[in-house]
């Protein structure tokens, strides 16, 4: 059970390490570090280098142990940042832990199936275990996961397997999917004999699930973020519900008004975005589906984002596009990490 | 002095021509078309063919003093429709007035000029004469004007005179920046000795213009929305107040709380939105204006976009890009229409 | 039997039927054309209004048994145009003939199944009965296909069908492949019996199919255009023969010497291109296929098309992407129309 | 002056430093590495993330006096790939010689004006006096020229200078012309009192420059590349002769037959490629210019692309965007260096 601190700065490039500084200045040393958790200013698909500069550039500076999970795409009005999860000074209780850990590498003609969501399954139930909470005090799971690339669905073949898609685009919303299932899977929203069915349907998900795929990684990220409030002395708190689509500012607003109802301010913003697969919002007719030059998870991250940063003042949040099951569909998780005031 | 009325409808494609019939049933006849005002979902930059497209097959179905105003781009949630300006039933006063016009074809050169801008002030003013109200009781300015095209600039080069620019994007901003300052003068918010001093700083502006280029027109085309509250009797009524920014959700608030006032219900939001120039919101970075994947006025539009239609809950608004002298840099014009309750 | 003749025009925008005057300049009337073959400058996608756009104008000028094939997409040195086919003065025989039909409309479930594949087999076969030329004469079959857009995909649910894709810029490979396996069908490329295990192995095609699909259409317009050398006394000729991948400047040159040999002059080139779904090309890795910022079928384009315009001197050349059976996977059919020398 | 060998390997992302192994198994030492040259997968513009990764992972691993110079952007056809420009085994003579030097770093305020364009020129000419060799024994000079970003234009504002443009994307075609003006004045091309005057026609231009700009730098990289034909006794060559426009392929044929005269292999091509300012190439209008989706250096790369990699039977070629000065406008430079047969 590890209590965290999460402290957020803004990047100037994806190459930025400069806040590492920022981290120190602020009385915490690199080795307190657990995660990293950025948004850079690519196009969150299949060749966003951006992601891939980021953990370059980070990966040689925080502890071994420690993961990062780099999304893609600052659409609009978002703003390029990273969010350090830090131990909190002297294993103080705050009111939230985290947990990070890692899969196995899926195999490019694993990705999407049933084998990569009990992968993923598998391993957050173990960290569940190991952080000694239970699974409804998670507040968010975000899970970095791997794409494919035309490289790899070559060596599927090669290999006498077939990749579940050789659209490298569609194969990072099928490894965001089995991850979500995963997710939903371990924190008991979802059977786990009914991933398999669930891979067919399309339409089960966890409330509190946000993956976001790259073409950086093998293996899976995993990060947890839940409340411990019975150490009660600390001051942060989480709390989620997902969108219902991706206007869904009722919402949004129930949130805030429980982080001010505590005279609380907010320190970040989890959201995941999609565009409604159904092609309609309340009814009335979206084009992010048939948008040949702009792909939907860029038009669902600046909109999502413009709602999300319009209502909190803050452009340095997290929104990240590609929302299949995590969330209804057309809608997606949200997560509010706040701080109490001292007085609440 | 005409007292309008204004209804709204999807469209399944900018070739979409039933709302028209839409119209009908509700009452109204063709030759009470004042105005059509739609989003069509092109780009909104030089190669949006889907105005083009609209204007085709709208043009010979509206009275010919009917103007068509279409702003491309619905990025984002935003969905296409079109808004339909007609002569009140009876000319019964409503609490709105409208009034169209066009000014004389923009030669290539004296695109985004003080030329430009004078030919619309002075255009907007006999209007507003017309229309017999003063310059305050306006509450919106639409003008779609033209764009340079490269065949514009070769002839503009052949007739041994200057374009502005040769960068075709860049044209579309020159164009709404000299209409606004055109808007700004006739509205009495910037003296006309200063459209040429401030066409060099670029930082004056309108809090009531919304300006949009399209390779559809060589003129420019001017709606003017007022209020019109002595006849009373009316439940129509239109507020606007600029957003200072591009995540202003205040204003959008107050003005949405000032006809909750009235127990009224939206009828339709015009909004402009754009990128700030100075690379900043709220003095944290965005990346609109340094990705070269997708032009700034769409992310601007998906932002604001979303921002709006959560607070309202309806998607099919006009929210159009590249705000230039339409608002502060980085703000735009916002205006909303409404329909109070009867009781109110 | 219809002698036919090409005549070919640029065009300065979609929306330009002043080619129509060239044609009569020249000596032609409205009702002497057959078809309209035009490249337009849109993205060649699902969101391509320029298509429409062109479509639009120009119906309604044409004589009603004429059809259009519009092509969007002109990246790189691509050049907007239209080819007239139109019957020749006096049906004098000039080496060509040409015929045009239509299918059934095809519903949004049939796209890309074996029975649209069956659908432009049967139109086409019965068309190549009434020219009364052998399936081996025919040099081209040009035929526009329909896609799927949200709205078809929603009515396929309504109507209690599964449309085969739910990705709408997919769906536009579909339709081309099935249309591409009923034209081999026809001209004795592929046996019927083989269309249903080709749709699975996705890897039949035909040498002289060029399919190119749309959202201005629900049927399927069909252009052969054949040889008709007995009648001997004219100077038009088409030479077809698929580039075996997209730098297979070889064909293009053999093509071209055999035009030289003649003392011919090139009228027009009808080339398709594909990025190769394998993501190599002669064993070296392509982009075309991970770029999520541009579609592949766009790269396809301005990369053949530089290579095609550079060979012959001509950027108004008739070049289309998304090659599915339209030549060996990465490849791409390709028919040099030409004129010989009087003296030849 | 240093005889040089170059070695083209193929990448698998812009990460992948495999190909230094490649080198090594081919005899040569990392020390023996002058220069990095390769193409990455990105879209060439100002958000090219996949450059400064590149960047990022080579230069660690190179000599400190080694350059890299990456130009982004491999559409169509293009493979990514590096050349190695290295010492040649025992410094024996091939025919070639080459050079890399750096200027010192340009200020945001005077990127593309007459004080970047001298920079470039004083540097490369002492970088020519120190090789020994006449400037016309120059046959490529490439550059890897700065750019402005939104940051950089702010700061520039608050150290109260003002930055050429306000457009980032625009900046980096101001930055390649200033850079080929510089190469144009070292080569004798143009007289250095005509740089001022040129950078304002536009019109003047080196033909031998190929300048590319990127975000990762602030200085501006050159590399030499000269023949040294007097050493005779090796069997690289390189020549070189602008394209006049988009499709001249005739240039292309003129230059691969003289290899072919000398019974020689190509090794690699260097050229640069623009979409012609004009809107025009040989009368007929292209669309470049007017497509607010695709960049036209993105256009240009992938046409000029497609047409030498067809030619050579060659993808890994290096094709680079914006010809800014590079060739006259619409064209580019062009240099092939190629491996003379034995027995030649």
């Amino acid at each position: 059970m590890v209590a965290i601190d999460i402290l957020k700065f803004g990047t100037s490039s994806p190459a930025d390490t400069t806040p590492i500084q920022k981290l120190i200045k602020a009385g915490y040393e690199v080795q307190d570090i657990i995660a990293v958790i950025g948004k850079t200013e690519g196009n969150g698909c299949v060749n966003d280098f951006s992601r891939t500069l980021a953990q370059t550039v980070w990966g040689p500076l925080i502890p071994e142990d420690a993961i990062t999970i780099f999304s893609g795409g600052t659409e609009g009005v978002l703003s390029p940042h990273v969010s350090f999860v830090v131990r909190s000074r002297h294993d103080k209780p705050t009111g939230l832990v985290a947990s990070v850990g890692h899969t196995r590498d899926i195999d490019p003609w694993e990705l999407g199936t049933a084998t990569h969501a009990k992968t993923v399954a598998e391993t957050l139930s173990s960290m569940i275990g190991d952080l000694n909470i239970q699974p409804s005090d998670v507040q968010l799971v975000l899970v970095k996961c791997p794409l494919l690339t035309s490289s790899k669905i070559e060596s599927s073949k090669a290999a006498g397997k077939q990749a579940l898609t050789s659209d490298t685009y569609k194969s990072m919303a099928l490894s965001r999917y089995a991850s979500a299932l995963g997710i939903a899977s371990a924190l008991g929203e979802l059977a786990e004999k009914e991933i398999e069915s669930s891979l067919q349907s399309g339409d089960a998900w966890s409330a509190r699930a946000s993956c976001s795929s790259g073409a950086e990684l093998e293996d899976n990220h995993i990060f947890i973020l839940a409340s411990d409030l019975d150490a009660n002395s600390g001051r942060l708190r989480a709390i989620s519900k997902p969108m219902a689509d991706a206007i869904d500012a009722a919402v949004v607003l129930d949130l805030l008004s429980r982080v001010r109802q505590e005279r609380g301010e907010v320190v970040q913003i989890f959201a995941k975005a999609e565009a409604d697969p159904r092609g309609l919002i309340r009814g009335t007719r979206h084009t992010m589906n048939t948008d040949s030059d702009i792909q939907s998870t860029r038009h669902a991250r600046a909109a999502v984002g413009g709602l999300l940063a319009g209502l909190t003042g803050d452009t340095q949040i997290y929104v990240s596009g590609g929302a299949e099951g995590q969330g209804a569909p057309g809608g997606g998780s949200l997560c509010v990490v706040y701080r109490c005031s001292e007085q609440a």
